[in-house]
Order: structure tokens, then C-alpha cells, then sequence
């Protein structure tokens, strides 16, 4: 997260230069377990990648992490995912925005995320790691939910492409600390705190053309329970 | 977002090739209310541009509406503001994950959600037009709490880089329908719905070194109202 009130505070050694924070070093995780869980918590990412005119272009889209690799899905209609399947270069943010650092000043004043940005290229998937990749990605959104529903005809995997993002570089930044306020702002009339953000699925809403006597499957009645919290 | 389930349905005439979508265009919306909705609801977008050396980049930050254009911030320490600063192509993409579409087949499975993807130059601003962007930022994350605590010294100013996003060029889909399923596979006994996603900050947490007697502002206390939660 960019963010005006860092400092440089030195460079890590044997960190890739594109994946080198410029500052607020004191946030950087390479804690891959860190990395893990913020792909496990959050459901979608922000794939960006350069058109064949030299356009930078930044589209959201569903992730499910695959180890230390990651799976994304799309049309065959969208030319974005055909230009991603012939491996040009990515970039793919993955953010979970965990609250409101609320401080003193306008300045000292943040928010607690978890941020990573993964590097590499993206390569077709076919066959049974085709399914499997859809499969996964089904399952991320909802856990459990491959079991309850019929799976892709050959007509739908053929109108679907499914990708491996092979992470070359990453780098997280997660920022879960206290406002760092100047003395004088502390001596001073100001709230200052954190204010988690947090989300739920209250409900689930039948659809207007489901059958009478279809209840809710056990991946979704999961969801409703607080404890399956997405992040993001 | 991609999306595996859509199908070509014809073009849009005068939108410019970047932003013309290649599918799902019965999605898309042309209504600027719905992107000013949009970047007022999301407190964080996700920038992309292009690096020296042709990488692809993409990280998240807070983001403000500026009438049609966007305000960005982040510290002069940071060498991608200030490469934004330099005013190359950027593209900003705004998404708002509403819920889930849970259908009967994994093929039709989808998200609700309003995704924004915007295209421009930033360029830095200066003075009374530094100091209302600042401002704008504080308060679109909270709004009221320019009111409510110390303004940026004229030592913050300098470490801070504030950006107007000029917005050339936009387009914005939204998916809010109903499951599509197949005739058979809405006769068969699968669960559909839509399950809400709902992001609520549930309380306000006084940092440890809060002064006794300071109680919570009115800022952060209408953020713990229900009606003020965030999107994103």
C-alpha cells in the first residue's frame, strides 16, 4: 500500500530489484507462510500486464493459490486472458484491507492491510490439471462447492481458459501496528485508534427459479458461519 | 472481472479500443453514476504501470474521487510515485466484491461485484491543491476527520507526493443477475442463490497510548453505523 508517511530505513540483502521496496522496509514479510495465508483469505487479485501498444492494464480477477504458484481462470472471448496465456510478463496484487489506523494527524493516519505483489508469467493449463485448476478455483470462492455441483461439460472447458501464474518474485508488506503519533499530538485532544473492518455473509438468498424443497448446501451454510470470514 | 461464463454479444460503437470489451458486454455500464458510486464506495484502488524496463506493476492504494478524475498519495521515498509522478500511462482498477453467485454448475458459478478499470496520466500537485487532496483522501477513508485532527506540517507536505489521476478513458462492468443455469441443471437437485458479502468495522479499538478521558469522535463513531459500511 503506498502511503505518505514512511522512511527509508535500509535494503534487504538478495531481494530482486523489481521486488525491492523503495521504503517502509520495517513492513516487508518475507515470511512466505504470510504469503500463503493472504492467498488463502482472499479471493480475488489485480492482474496487470502490458498491451501490445505499450499499455500498462490492471483487471480484477479470481485467484486460487496452487503452492507457491497461483490459478486464475476466464473466457476464451476475452482477449485479456489470451494475451495472458502466451506468457508475456504479470504482475498480480493481492490485498486484503484489514482495517483503519486512525491517528492524531492527517498524516500519521494508515490502514491495516496485508499486501502482496507476485511477479511472472502465465501459462495455459489442459487436460486433468485444467480441471483440477477449475476445480481449485471453485473451491476458493466456496469451499466444498465442487462436491454439490455438476462440474464443466467439454463444451464449457473448451470456452474456458484456465491459467498457472509461476511466481518468479514476491513480496509482501503488512501493516497491523499502533498510530505513531508525535508527542505533541499524543498530549493533545485527538482520538486516536484502530478500527477493524471486518466481513460476513449475513445471508443467502434463494434463487427467484429454484426448485421448492432445495435447501442450503452444507459449503454454503459454512459461509454463513462468522468464522468463514472472507478477507479482501 | 474475468470470468470463464460469457459469451461475445455484440460491440458498443465510440468506445475506445482500450477499454472496448471483448465480452460480457450485456454487463457493462456506460452510466457515470454507477463509476462515481463506485469510487466513492472503494477506499482502494489498484494501479498499474509499466517500469523502465517494461515490467508490469501493479500496487494497491487509498484512492479519492476528484469529481471525474482520482487522487492518489504516497511518499516521496517511494520511487513508483514518483515514477507516476512523471505522468506515464497508468490504469486504475477499482473493484467492489458484492457477493456471490452460486450456481448449479461450477461453469456458471460467479461473483457480484462492480469493477471499474480507468485510464490516464497522474500528475503531482502543489500548494492549496496539494493540501485539498491530502484532505480529500483523509476524509474519503473517514469522512469528517479532516475536522478532527492536526493538518499535514509543512515538513509532511514535502514527504508526501499527491497525484491527480486524469481520466481519459473508463469502463465499468457490473454483474448483480441471478444464477443462468441450464434447464437440466435447474430441474436437478443443486442449491442456487446469491450470497451477500457485507463489510461492517464492528467497534473502535483506543490505542495504548491514548490520554484517559478522550472519548470516540464523531468521525469514527458514524463509521460503526451500520449504513456506513465500506465497499471493496
Amino acid at each position: 500500500m503506498t502511503s505518505p508517511n514512511g522512511t527509508e530505513r535500509g535494503r534487504r540483502d538478495g531481494v530482486p530489484e523489481r521486488v525491492r521496496p523503495s521504503r517502509l522496509t520495517e513492513r516487508v514479510s518475507t515470511d512466505r507462510e504470510v504469503l500463503r495465508r493472504l492467498l488463502a483469505d482472499v479471493p480475488v487479485g489485480h492482474v496487470g500486464f502490458v498491451t501490445e501498444n505499450g499499455q500498462p492494464y490492471v483487471i480484477p480477477t479470481a485467484i486460487s493459490a496452487d503452492g507457491d504458484n497461483v490459478l486464475l481462470h476466464g473466457s476464451t472471448g476475452s482477449r485479456w486472458m489470451r494475451l495472458l496465456a502466451t506468457g508475456v510478463p504479470v504482475s498480480l496484487a493481492v490485498t486484503a484491507l484489514d482495517g483503519l489506523l486512525v491517528a492524531r494527524s492527517a498524516f500519521e493516519s494508515s490502514m491495516h492491510y496485508r499486501s502482496a505483489v507476485l511477479f511472472g508469467r502465465c501459462a495455459a493449463l489442459e487436460g486433468e490439471e485444467k480441471l483440477a485448476a477449475l476445480d481449485a478455483l471453485t473451491d476458493a470462492l466456496i469451499p466444498g462447492r465442487v462436491a454439490e455441483v455438476r462440474r464443466p461439460s467439454a463444451k464449457e472447458l473448451a470456452a474456458t481458459i484456465a491459467l498457472r501464474l509461476t511466481v518468479e518474485d514476491w513480496t509482501v508488506k503488512v501493516s497491523a501496528g499502533q498510530p505513531d503519533d508525535l508527542a505533541e499530538d499524543v498530549a493533545g485532544p485527538a482520538w486516536a485508534g484502530v478500527v477493524p473492518l471486518v466481513r460476513h455473509y449475513p445471508e443467502a438468498l434463494d434463487a427467484p427459479d429454484l426448485r421448492p424443497g432445495i435447501g442450503l448446501p452444507p459449503s454454503v451454510r459454512r459461509l454463513l458461519q462468522p468464522e468463514n470470514e472472507p478477507a479482501g
